[in-house]
């Protein structure tokens, strides 16, 4: 299958090593020239082409750029593509998109997904072949695609190891504002914090094992890619910010008043999230 | 060297582990009675024993229990010892403990270490040979220590693979506050948010990327371990919990006024604790 990529950083770039590998052949488009000539030079795209081209020659057209661009991409690229061709995008929010696209007359030919896959990293020297292996994949309102379009976008996303779950729109947003963009939203923070007692980065090094590690890896997440999916997905983030405010708040109350009984059963009932993450 | 372990958990189980393949002679004790039985079980000593045969026969002393017992425990060993003995400590606070041993008689036979190693895990199961490869330990207050105290210390922590860095035991606890238990803060407050809206633990499976399992880790932290730690660096811990909801605060804000170029600043501020961790 001929498959156009446009957007070629960690996402779009893994799906073009993912599926070269598996015998596609890919044109791929960026509007950053040295990432699309990068992409051409890591061997993730076969040909490096541009929108129309790629509209005019693929099957199937994915689409992995920031998600305050995405709709307005997904429309353009559905106003132009035959009942033949699927459109995929892969963003993180798919509420706002969904919405703007519900009455397009190709909307059929639109598959809304969601990889939960990723890293830190950002551009197409991040792309990583295997990246979704084992992943999960969200597909959401699947009942507004046609059944054609889904079967393309289900081989594909296979065929990368993904598997899929299928939700709709508003609820993913909802979601996914709780176990992933709230994250974000708390590793930043912590990032600042520790800036201002530890100006001194070899400190910080030294200091910091491996849970500081962790929890502060998605710090370092690239401010052009989150900036718009924390903006786009406002509403719902604020929701969970609060929630966490307020838990924050709890957690502080009991160490001010040095209440063991009270932080051993906060801490107690976080352990539960184990459940979820260890099965 | 015949070395006594008292405290058979992670820490403590992971010494043991680490000192025996290195040729050393173990003798453990751990109040909990199955975890001794199932150190022993595990290699992780060579003899199970308790806390006065310890004291009657090893050189080389080392505390690995939670903090709040620490204290009292270094007191009763030191009151024991001969000169020729070293006791270390190696849990996560200093400043309370190093202030309570500082006019013992024998307090140049004490050596207070913090090896900046852990997983989220606990109990004698959890140990790992290796687990200190690579790492750092903080050794705190040296000046208090003798030479021969520290020369013995030395040699057990290069022989696990710690190199040491050396700090004020006060300055120790500011810094770890920030660096280590804020994060174990941040991460019970996120598992704790999340829970409010996932009652479905498979739900967070399947929409959890990468980034929320590794910002969530230490969510699994014990309570046992953590409530005493917490409590113990409680007048830092706040600070650096105010500071961060400060920062959140801001955060947040930027986002009620949907500030793209906020957001995005903040973001860029936050990406520079790359430099620290990537060193």
């Amino acid at each position: 299958m001929e498959i156009g990529i446009i957007g070629l950083g960690l996402i779009g770039g893994s799906f073009g090593l993912s599926l070269k590998k598996n015998g596609h052949s890919i044109m791929g488009y960026d509007h950053n020239k040295e990432h699309l000539q990068k992409a051409l030079e890591l061997g993730i795209i076969d040909k490096a082409s541009n929108v129309s081209r790629i509209i005019d020659s693929c099957t199937c057209i994915i689409i992995a750029i920031p998600v305050n661009a995405t709709k307005h991409v997904v429309y353009d690229v559905l106003n132009k593509i035959n009942p033949e061709q699927v459109v995929l995008d892969v963003g993180s929010t798919k509420a706002k998109i969904c919405s703007f696209v519900k009455d397009h007359r190709n909307r059929a030919s639109y598959v809304a997904a969601h990889p939960m896959a990723g890293t830190e990293y950002t551009g197409p020297e991040a792309a990583i072949d295997g990246l979704f292996k084992g992943k999960v994949n969200i597909i959401c309102d699947r009942e507004l695609a046609s059944i054609d379009a889904l079967s393309k976008a289900m081989t594909l996303f296979e065929s990368v190891g993904l598997s899929t779950i299928y939700m709709d729109s508003v609820e993913h947003d909802e979601h996914i504002a709780y176990v992933s963009h709230l994250s974000h939203i708390t590793s930043f923070t912590l990032s600042l914090t520790v800036q201002d007692i530890e100006q001194n980065a070899k400190n910080i090094y030294n200091m910091a094992g491996s849970g500081f590690r962790s929890t502060a890896r998605l710090a370092k997440s690239n401010a052009d890619m989150w900036t718009p999916i924390l903006i786009n997905n406002k509403e719902n983030l604020l929701v969970a910010a609060k929630a966490y405010q307020k838990h924050l708040e709890s957690f502080i109350k009991a160490l001010e008043n040095a209440d063991s009984s009270n932080i051993h059963d906060l801490i107690l009932e976080a352990n539960k999230i184990q459940d979820a993450l260890d099965k």
